[in-house]
């Protein structure tokens, strides 16, 4: 009922506070015997973590994980696995002036409707920090999906208004927005810097092409593939939309049009996405998703405090200009969360 | 793990092929002592059933829903309720000679390489008309709501490439579009019947608007309003993405243009489409899905048999040209049950 | 939230009220191509029906079983299988008299506490009547246990104060009390009897004995074997107690007594009844639950009406002596939806 | 699937190893605004922690407990708790003789036949340490349920044989068997005394009353109260039964006798221990739960190696002779959150 876990069969569990003790997880369903290091963990958790370029937050989390449960000799037993990241560089008096302000953009205002009490400190538990125990955890589903072949690759797309030409796999960590053409990275950096300077914020396109997938995942009728993926990406806080295949230009299209042909060699087009019916097809499976411009700028915003009274409110603090190469790895945490689970279900049904 | 059920609170469980026997729905967490009855949940079985127009398939199902359990002298008890609707006018023979082929745009294929036998009588399981379960679902939470005040409306906003301009609520049931815009309907009608001729069939968006939700629902983090409504709306078969308020238009915003600033009375805009951090703000819920053009074209199409080898396919049948009509009653009621859903757990948490 | 569900990658949800149109069951999870019959769900059903013998209800429901879906040509396809069995001899009139009391040892006071309505025709929802559902979903778990060699043997113990001495599986079907003891079955006949003659009833014990199940089943630390055993059989009705294997008379023991030494034969007693740290130790599994003697007595008993008005009941009706041999196949049919279950999860641990 | 977690809407999920770095939980779903301290934890792990007298294990743990998240200023925020407490006073190196050995009455080979792996140091999650994490989270809902009224005491009935003739609830906590009687408390302790110098070990039955549940909880038909808490009492290690009221002298009554009658006061007895039809009454919860001998002895017994040697088993280590009185605060932490679960559920039926 509350939502903190994802997940059947492989399932996740976080908890944590931006400005608490510690972040971290608790994933149940490891297969056994996977050899398992919290160096495995670590890197996924670098590529996430602040401080990696001028455009993401000067907040500098050394974000060491530790294992805490669940893996023995360096390898699991198939009990629940716990992993912490203990916070360092917090520092709620940045919030001291904010706290009883509802920054726009924020969950400031919803929290406090909903829970009617919230930690203020750097968001709490809304934080894109809470996302470092999905890693972690994705850490563990990726590797476990790299045994069955499984690929998962996300990228910015586009950012800044700037938009991809070429997809080269190859430049995607060599450059600062994670983006999949290194020209278009230089203008995207352009443009941030400009935003920047103007204390605004972008955002963005993150797409994911997963190959290596065999046919049959997903779960008719309520648990199809895409929706369990959606369910995953729109649950990511900046993410306001999600797309598979051709998208939304499929409203535009014919049926002839969008029908991806068979012939022996298989699918002939991919307007579908890799996913029919909610059941992977065995193509590669692609989707896009819209990262809203961060919430945090620096620019006065008209607010209201927490009386009603109409005030205006500049967020300093450390923020991310453009938070999408800081989501493309949590992106592919889920997607790989999601797909393990599957697998899983595949093996239940046929059991 | 299989994937045949939806909700936590408010859950429903749907069953039946298109060609078998029945499809129905069982509905587990209703309230006890709900007035309903079978007329209540038959007017809007009536708005998604086939036959209503020329834009949809000619099938005549009657579409009689009976209640079998869990209502007594008029008002429900509390205990599971079962609604069925007996199949009448299936023509399993419409499949007999494409039963060895993989209709490109369909779940053939991927039915039978997850479960490795198939039901092929149109479409069975993966077929529109299970979604009949879930509009009677949808049903008494809409009943439900309605003593809440909360109002959804689904419309269709494009459709054959024509988008509405106005926006219109007092047209939608009276055009055969359900569009919001009595001109646009007409010039998509126009755009549809020639695509017909052309035996081909257009995509759309289905637009879904909802008022009167209180701040404050919604499960971070995983279960956010939005993540399970990205999930209802994915598991309907045609959907193939959702965004939310301004959507993937954020990708080339500024924070400072996306960012819903608040005065005295409340939020001055609404980019963020009624939800943030997951939690519903009090404000006009909007999202939109696109909707595939329909799989069924009697064009001839290229595709595989069982064994592989390449064939023309000619899906005659009774197909809808354009589903946007038909899912507009379908979205309603899976978000319906959503809302529901997080009403009542947000009653769990405070209990 | 709502209880009407039970298992997880083998999931049942079953409906409908002893006195309404029907009642029956959805089975989610079933593996696909089983070859699947009306005949075998019905072979089960009939040792659960009412009117076999002296001991039970004279209620004459021919209780026959329609499969509705999720069976195409014989064998089962992966989707949900929907079975239904429509009440006849209902007799709501019956109830006309008692429907404002509150019969002893009934769930009357305990549904209106709950619900504020309840279906009061023949107990409505509470009524044993709603395990028909279960059995017919645990014919399928019995038939795909069959191809796992698993056996699973349920039998009356102890009824009226007499005691089985010998355990004789092959007279179990053969004296209408499913007894394991065919001299102690006629002197709990006879019992019964001059319990009946006094408008009594009587209680009894059914033990439960398992054979074939593999070393490693059960979900530590929550879903241990006996755990979910214990939920599925205290979930039926008329049972207030569960044991597993030494049982209660561990209250009483040495742990030299108690722990089951293993050589290299295996374990040389099975004092643990099969399952040691909530999974199967590969032994038989054995467990006893305790049934209470049937409420509805047509005895004058002392309760209140709706008002709290004292005055005295005298439940006429059509009811069970021993309701003993009629909770012997649902005994079964639980314990076979739980290691049904456990296989599947097993399977996805190590997928 | 994996069974770590328990709960619905009031739902904890457990972590660690006997001797691995941390034992703990995350409890998700508390209710907002409620103030909590870590000393409401402690005092409950207190009773629970071992070395507390000769009855028990000399094993030295501080058992001090942290509160990670979900409090904030000394209140609940609504987000997930999670509490940890660190392993301290780990002596893996006892385990060193026997890792290879499968003791008697332990899950060493069921784990081993499950995972295929095995944290052999001090039973690894099989260990007793792990109920740790549930006194932690049934500390949280004991507090909630104390504003509701509800009192939960659990107590050693009956241990090594002497079974006590009074029910003194204020003698519990000042005799070490935790024993409602202090003349039995004695006998206990001397027997135990006793079974210790033969290196033996003891069973017992703890019982469990509870008083001030509101009438109207349990979720019909598989969560019924009662089938909860015996898969809660159930999932702790050592307990191997349960019984409800009467429980199974049920067996040998008539159904004149075991039916509670009601007059203008209500009921008059409570035979059936405070559940009918699974909802509780209003009445007094009862029940009681069968402890087995610790497992562990120091004599020796006869075993097999992982090769399937026979070999000579002597378990030396820090045990407790009884185990009932550090069972008790776990009986009462489980029934505990079994029962705010269920004010959660009924809540949210009635939402």
């Amino acid at each position: 009922m509350a939502g903190s876990s994802f997940g059947k069969a492989f399932r996740i569990s976080t908890f944590g506070e931006s400005h608490g003790k510690a972040v971290g997880v608790i994933v149940d369903g490891v297969r056994p015997l996977l050899e398992l290091s919290e160096e495995d963990i670590q890197k996924e958790l670098n590529r996430r973590k602040p401080g990696q370029s001028e455009v993401g937050t000067p907040r500098a989390e050394s974000d060491i994980v530790h294992i805490y449960s669940g893996v023995f000799e360096g390898k699991t037993t198939g009990t629940p696995i716990m992993m912490i990241l203990y916070n360092q560089d917090t520092r709620p008096q940045d919030y001291n002036d904010i706290h009883k302000l509802f920054r726009p953009g924020h969950a400031d205002y919803t929290y406090l409707k909903k829970y009617r009490i919230r930690d203020w400190r750097g968001s709490g538990r809304a934080s894109g920090r809470e996302t470092a125990g999905r890693v972690a955890a994705g850490a563990i589903a990726k590797k476990l999906l790299a045994e069955r072949k499984v690929k998962i690759t996300a990228y910015t797309l586009k950012a800044a208004g700037v938009e991809c030409k070429k997809l080269d796999f190859s430049v995607i960590e060599r450059n600062p927005l994670r983006a999949c053409d290194m020209e278009a990275a230089e203008l995207m950096l352009e443009r941030i810097r400009e935003a920047k300077d103007k204390k605004d914020s972008v955002g963005g396109i993150v797409e994911c092409r997963i190959t290596g997938v065999d046919p049959g995942l997903g779960e008719p009728v309520f648990d199809k593939l895409d929706a369990e993926l959606a369910h995953a990406m729109l649950s990511i806080g900046a993410v306001k939309g999600i797309e598979f295949g051709a998208g939304f230009k499929a409203a535009d299209m014919f049926g002839s049009e969008h029908n991806d042909a068979m012939d022996k060699d298989g699918f002939v087009t991919n307007n579908a996405g890799g996913i029919l019916g909610g059941i992977s097809t065995g193509e590669e499976i692609v989707f896009r998703v819209v990262v809203k411009p961060t919430s945090s700028i620096s620019r006065p915003q008209n607010t209201v405090d927490l009386e009603g009274n109409e005030v205006n409110i500049v967020t300093e603090g450390r923020h991310d200009a453009c938070i999408c190469p800081r989501i493309v790895p949590v992106v592919e945490a889920m997607a790989a969360i999601v797909l393990e689970d599957h697998y899983k279900r595949q093996e239940a049904l046929w059991a």
